[in-house]
């Protein structure tokens, strides 16, 4: 049996979701070494819908869980139900998502609060000595849920961003898209995936090396 | 400068737009050979919603390229705008999108309507000589803009789905998730995806051949 991997999803769409690409090639990834994928989403409303073609925010509400559902073909899970011993590791994509749905921090920058669930099951998985992968801006949101424990992440070369990780007590390492940063003390993982501005197979190249870490140790 | 192939993305998730992960795999396998894709869809509202949680219908409405845009990143050209002079090859991810809104496959089969501007594309993109890459059940719809040329394609197996393509004139070829079919005289390529039940390294490793062979006719 392969290892089974939690996936955390934040809607579907980079401007309110998951990004949908990052979230994509990391099943691929996963699945293509023989990994098993689990993926789950909170059951909350969005923190608002975004018009992906306009940008402009739309007069309608969706749930974080039904359109992630859109990403996994149907099969989620309530991040509410997930236990750090029913996975080897877990991984994080971006998209505004991780930081307006599973947190504030696109909002809030160093002050920003973390949804519950996922700082719960963050601190079960960094205490049962379990990889933790990240990427693009969640990053900044295991930075903020780990704030205590001195972490090193990447987020790319975004200066606000990596501002506010150090401000949250962690460090924070430049890199390139198509770069990794282990935090090998604290077994997590990160690329900076679309947080550069990255084509598509930039953004996978980071990923899959950050697949592959992560397997490696769980 | 590398190749440009138009992509016609139609929604956004697998039950009533375009499969996200046929879509996302078909930019990364372009990208990372240097091709450039051209995201198109129609300015049309879908068919319906489905909620992918739980499959049922939802009481809203979405604008197929609105929510094509999600997958595009907000880069998407109105399907209305595609000339085949723009292009040196189409390729049409599948997901129900495709045979709800680009077209009525899902509902009528073989009698079934294609979008005008999608046929009006397929036409000019054939007549032109350039090659048609389709995966899914875009193959059924290639079928129907192209009835009367005699096309060879697959949508894996299908019973229901290939007789339907048979009594649109064409012929139907069996095939496993990971083959391709390739249509020499009519430039065509398809691959089943997920009209199989298949994982997605499976889908992707069909994808990929497809995009290859794409890339070497256009």
């Amino acid at each position: 049996m392969g290892k089974k991997i939690g996936v955390v999803l934040s809607g579907c769409g980079v401007f309110d979701g998951a990004e949908i690409h990052e979230a994509t090639l990391t099943l691929f990834f996963l699945d293509r070494v023989g990994a098993e994928a689990i993926c789950y989403a909170p059951d909350i409303a969005q923190h608002h819908v975004i018009n992906h073609l306009t940008g402009s925010e739309m007069d309608e509400t969706r749930n974080v869980m039904v359109e992630s559902a859109r990403i996994a073909r149907g099969k989620i899970t309530p991040l509410s139900e997930a236990r750090a011993e029913d996975m080897d590791a877990l991984i994080l994509p971006g998209g505004f998502g991780a930081a307006k749905n599973l947190s504030s921090v696109a909002f809030d920058g160093a002050e920003a609060t973390v949804n519950s669930d996922l700082a719960l099951l963050l601190g079960e998985i960094k205490a049962a000595g379990k990889p933790i992968g990240a990427m693009c801006i969640s990053p900044a949101v295991v930075s903020k849920a780990l704030a205590e424990q001195g972490v090193t992440v990447t987020i790319g070369d975004d200066a606000g961003t990596a501002g506010a990780i150090e401000a949250m007590g962690n460090t924070h390492q430049t890199s390139a898209v198509e770069q990794i940063v282990v935090d090998d003390a604290n077994n997590i993982v990160t690329t900076a995936a679309y947080m550069c501005a990255a084509s598509i197979a930039q953004v996978g190249e980071g990923i899959e090396k950050l697949v592959a870490e992560v397997l490696k140790r769980a």
